[in-house]
């Protein structure tokens, strides 16, 4: 049976895919209401045709500077991003970006969830880790630690999430338990 | 005084400008975290030049499906939409559209914060309509009531910000004001 489950993360569908119909599912039930944001784009020249709609001629990609999901579950705060990694044993902070980091400490600060969504792609595996873990290793590199955290620690410290029916990746499981040993104290 | 203060609404920077000003105040004070979410584009064409970034070439303005801001402020999910109207005595109701409301009703099931940011160009006075009370118009249109809500209702519902010098819009004390009053009876 866990078999037949973790089919769904071999079928070529995009892990955003994947978690956007998640979040329709949230959403459909009034689970929760996450989204993921726009990509970030600089517009340089618009056209604006008679009788049809405009047309951008010319944009390009930005970086964005927040994370990529984020939304309301039950009364908090939801904030996220979603990382991909070749790698089988650890996963590269290389991934992130300061100012993603430095958004999520920021939304903690306002008593938000934060974490990141994990997947090894080669093992088809998934793990929500905590925004506190992310920090503590993200913070460790700059001062002579790795650059990355080995799989062995996020398995230790994460959650891990199996592939199901609906939603697809139920993350959401993962962020019950973080609200419960974090904000319930 | 508070002359001078009104100027900062007529110098010809736009409410998302000014709103996303008010926002890097709050963020800078660790006050809060809220952001414009970007413009939704669906792109048709991209050309990747050689030893330059990607270009494209081709795409469209798409409907959002949700709010323009979103974030988190003390622990509350902040959603709202901004929008301007030059019409000098009521808010006409087709400046929102069905699925915004319906984004923020889930919100509020989800127990976010949301509101309208309303400015009245001609005056240059802005209100924070709270979600409850928008829905309650919003859906009494269709009951046969107006399509559109009185400024003296908005006025009297509502909460009406000053503009300031930093933040332009301290939108923050109405939302301060909804929480007292809806959360913490
Ligand atoms: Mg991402
Ligand atoms: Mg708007």
């Amino acid at each position: 049976k866990k078999h037949h489950f973790t089919k769904y993360g071999d079928r070529g569908m995009s892990l955003e895919h994947e978690i956007n119909q998640s979040n329709q599912y949230y959403l459909s039930k009034g689970i929760a209401v996450i989204h993921k944001k726009p990509t970030p784009i600089q517009i340089v020249k618009v056209d604006y045709p008679k009788r049809s709609a405009a047309t951008i001629k010319e944009a390009y990609f930005r970086k964005a500077s927040t994370t990529d999901y984020n939304g309301v579950f039950n009364g908090y705060y939801i904030d996220f991003d979603a990382k991909e990694t070749k790698n089988k044993t650890s996963f590269p902070l290389s991934n992130f970006h300061q100012h993603q980091i430095d958004h999520m400490k920021a939304c903690v600060r306002q008593n938000g969830i934060c974490f990141a969504l994990i997947k090894f792609v080669l093992t088809n595996e998934i793990y929500v880790l905590n925004s506190e873990d992310l920090f503590y290793y993200w913070d460790d590199q700059f001062k002579g630690g790795r650059k990355s955290i080995s799989k062995a620690t996020i398995d230790k410290f994460g959650y891990k999430i199996d592939y199901s029916l609906n939603p697809i990746i139920p993350y959401l499981k993962a962020v019950r338990k973080i609200i419960l040993k974090y904000k319930e104290i």
